[in-house]
Parts: C-alpha cells; structure tokens; sequence
C-alpha cells in the first residue's frame, strides 16, 4: 500500500508521501512516490501517487519524456502549460493514455490497473492549486471546503486532518498535523513505511521550500512522533470522566 | 457499515456500538448492536455485532430462544455454560449454524453473509475474557499484548487505541479512549452515527456497571468530543516544529 497526503492551505501547499510498495507481504520494496518539478521564477509542481507502481511509473517517464522532447518541438508540456488547471489536463490525459495500453492485460491476470495521484503547484500569475486524478485521467480541484486529498491507506490519518486542517491553518499547524497523520497510519498499518518524502510551496514564491527525505532514523521526526504519543496521552487526561451510573 | 469495540484492561471490559446500518447510502435505519446478559452475582456477558443484519440477528434469537428452552429442559445456554470459553463455543456454533443455513442464498443474490462479533464477560470463579468470533464460528482471544478488538469501520479509529491502551490502563482512561475512537470515526464515516450504547463490567463484579444508551444530545459525550477537538489542537501546538530548511 501506499499513503500521500496532498495539503492546500492559505500559505502554501504541502505534500507528504511514504516510499513502501509491497506485492505480497513478503515482496516489499522502496519506491519515491514524489514527483516534483520547479521552473525558477516561473513554477513549481509537485505530484504524489497511489497505486499499480507500473502505471504511476509510466505516467511520470511520460511526463519528463514529453519535457525532454519539447526542447526541440516546442510542444506544450507541464512545464510550459498556461494553468495548473492545464497541468491537471496534460497529466490526466496521460494517465488515460496509460490506462488504456495497459488495464485489460492487467486486469485479464486480475491485477488492479488503477492509479490515483495527487497534483498541485503554482505558476506565475497563476493561484496555487491542487487536484486529485482518477485513474480515468479525470479530476477534481481542492477547495477551502475541502482543503486536503489523501491516496492509498488514507482512514488511520483522516481524522486528525478533519479536525484540524482548515484553510487558515498556519504551515506550520499543518506540517505538524500532516506529520502526525502519517505517524499514526504507519503505526496502524505496516503496508505504509518509511523513510517519506517531504515538499512544501508557499504561496506566490513558484519555488520548493522544502524538499526532503525524512529517514527513520530522522531527529525531527521522531520528536514529533514521541511528542504526539505523549500529548494524546495528556490531551486524554485533561478530558472529563465519563459517568459510571 | 458499523463500528463496534470491546476493550479487555485489567480493571475490566468496555463495549461500546454505535447503532446506525444501512443498505445503500439512501435506506438508513438505527438499530441495537449491543446485546447484554446478566446473571445476579454470576456472570455478566455482552455482545457486539457487525455485518449482515439478518445474520447478527438470527444468532441473537437462537441465543435467547435457547436459554428460554432451557427452563424447561436444562439444556446448557450460555448462562450455564461452566466457561466464557464455552459460552465462545456456543456463540461460535450457533453463527455457523444461521451461516450455514442463509449463506448460500445470500450469496446468490450477491449479498455478503459476513457477519463478526465481540463477545466478552466473566462468571464466577473464572477470569474476565474477551473474543472475536468470525462467520466461520472461530475465534480468538484478547491478551495482554492485543488488548482490544475492534469490528466493522474500524481503521478511522484505531490509532487512539494503538497508542493508549494497554492491560494497566485505568478504567476512566480507557472509557475516554473508547469514547474518542468513536468520535473519530463517526466525523470521518457517514454510516457510523449516533446513538451509541455503552456497557462496562468491572472484574470480579459479575455485574454491568454501566448499560447506557448515548444520545446525540448527551452532555457527557459533547464534552468529550469537543473537548477532544480543542485538545487535540492545543497537542499539535505543543509539538516542535518541522524544520522548513
């Protein structure tokens, strides 16, 4: 399985992803989910998938094939569309164009086809955006009603995102939640692993703020994942007994 | 769906079911999921059910029907049966039995037969237990290092319960535990809802402490949940920051 968390708030977007990819329990191995892309002063693009790794893989070889290919032909890419409502276009029509040389032969050996994968950034002149793409290459924008998508084993970290991302959350309230959203599903589920990959863009810079691999092993991480054990721990303490009569 | 917990500590068992089923998003009913037996200074023995309602239904008929028949012919029910082992064993082989009786037909229409239960207690002169039973009629038993069983829509709520409980949990803390894995839920999944029932058994009590039913209006759990809300909030700010560099 895998677990991504795509964030649109007021300052920026944040996207967070675990690199478990598993056949089988016995069959796991690390695969990147992250895809980014930056054009300096013009554009920042970040994208995370879920799914059959063969189809999310060739998405994106796809995707930086066609940027290779538009050095010479000019050819509308990624990273020349005029709208990250056009990047969700380009990349959706190239998930269908997978999709469709790929899922009857897959399917025929009953191997699951689909893919879902979370897109956001921001150009100049543009909003900072994000959209959820379905496997049939269709998609769906985020809004302040509904600030965050999740992909892949997304109900163990659902309800500290509902109850805390809104879009005048702070980046710094939100990293914290993303974080502890995670936390708690690697904990509840061993299909999703470490290390994970971190990007943050803050509104109107077109540049990554972050970009990090965060490894097992990581100081910050682990304050943050001992921390949040403790304070669940107190924040129960603090909350009125239930009555026994 | 459903979503139903038993919790075994040392200090006791906790159930606790919402009550809302449905079949299609559009046919939502409410219906008890929580069944409860009491013997005076005996034994006390709850059940909590999720899956095909016609199934759940079916084994809690044939369980009162036969401690009913019992009066007359003394066979054994699992108010006499000598171990919550045995009552497992009762419980097991009458799930098998309505299984093996509607199974078939049901599948045929293409409806699931599935049915799981958590069944818990204690009589005299024997430990407090708590057990899963599966459709096939097989089960397991809670321990010191699996302390809690969950059926039905059970992920959303789940790490609460990872990280807080333990044998050594106090009661209270538990009880609030079990309280915020339900709310959790119910604000992430649209067919868990309100009200809840709640039962307790104190060890070597024989006795329910609590029968409750919970309503949406319940002053005990507003408390909770929107204290729950604020305290999570105020545990994020407590945890460092994610370094932005």
């Amino acid at each position: 399985m895998t677990y991504c968390i795509g964030l649109k708030i007021a300052e920026g977007l944040i996207f967070l992803s675990d690199t478990r990819t598993n056949a089988g329990i016995d069959n796991i191995s690390r695969y990147r989910k992250m895809f980014t892309w930056e054009v300096e002063d013009d554009r920042a693009i970040a994208l995370v998938a879920a799914g059959n790794l063969s189809i999310t893989q060739g998405v994106m070889t796809r995707l930086d094939e066609a940027i290779h290919d538009a050095k010479k032909t000019g050819a509308e890419t990624i990273l020349s569309a005029r709208s990250m409502y056009r990047v969700a276009e380009i990349v959706g029509a190239t998930m269908q164009d997978i999709q469709d040389r790929h899922r009857e032969d897959l399917e025929a050996q009953g191997t699951p086809a689909d893919a879902t994968l979370i897109l956001g950034g921001q150009r100049r002149g543009g909003q900072h955006r994000l959209f959820m793409v379905y496997p049939a290459g269709n998609f769906i924008e985020a809004s302040v009603d509904t600030p965050f998508f999740q992909i892949g084993e997304h109900k163990y970290g659902k309800p500290i995102l509902d109850r805390v991302i809104v879009d005048e959350t702070p980046m710094r309230g939100a990293l914290k939640a993303a974080m502890v959203s995670m936390d708690s599903t690697m904990r509840s589920n061993l299909s999703v692993g470490m290390p994970l990959d971190l990007s943050v863009i803050r509104t109107d810079t077109y540049r990554f703020a972050v970009q990090r691999r965060i490894e097992a092993e990581d100081a910050d991480y682990a304050e943050i994942s001992h921390g949040w054990a403790q304070a669940l721990r107190d924040a129960l303490l603090s909350l009125p007994d239930v009555k026994l009569d």
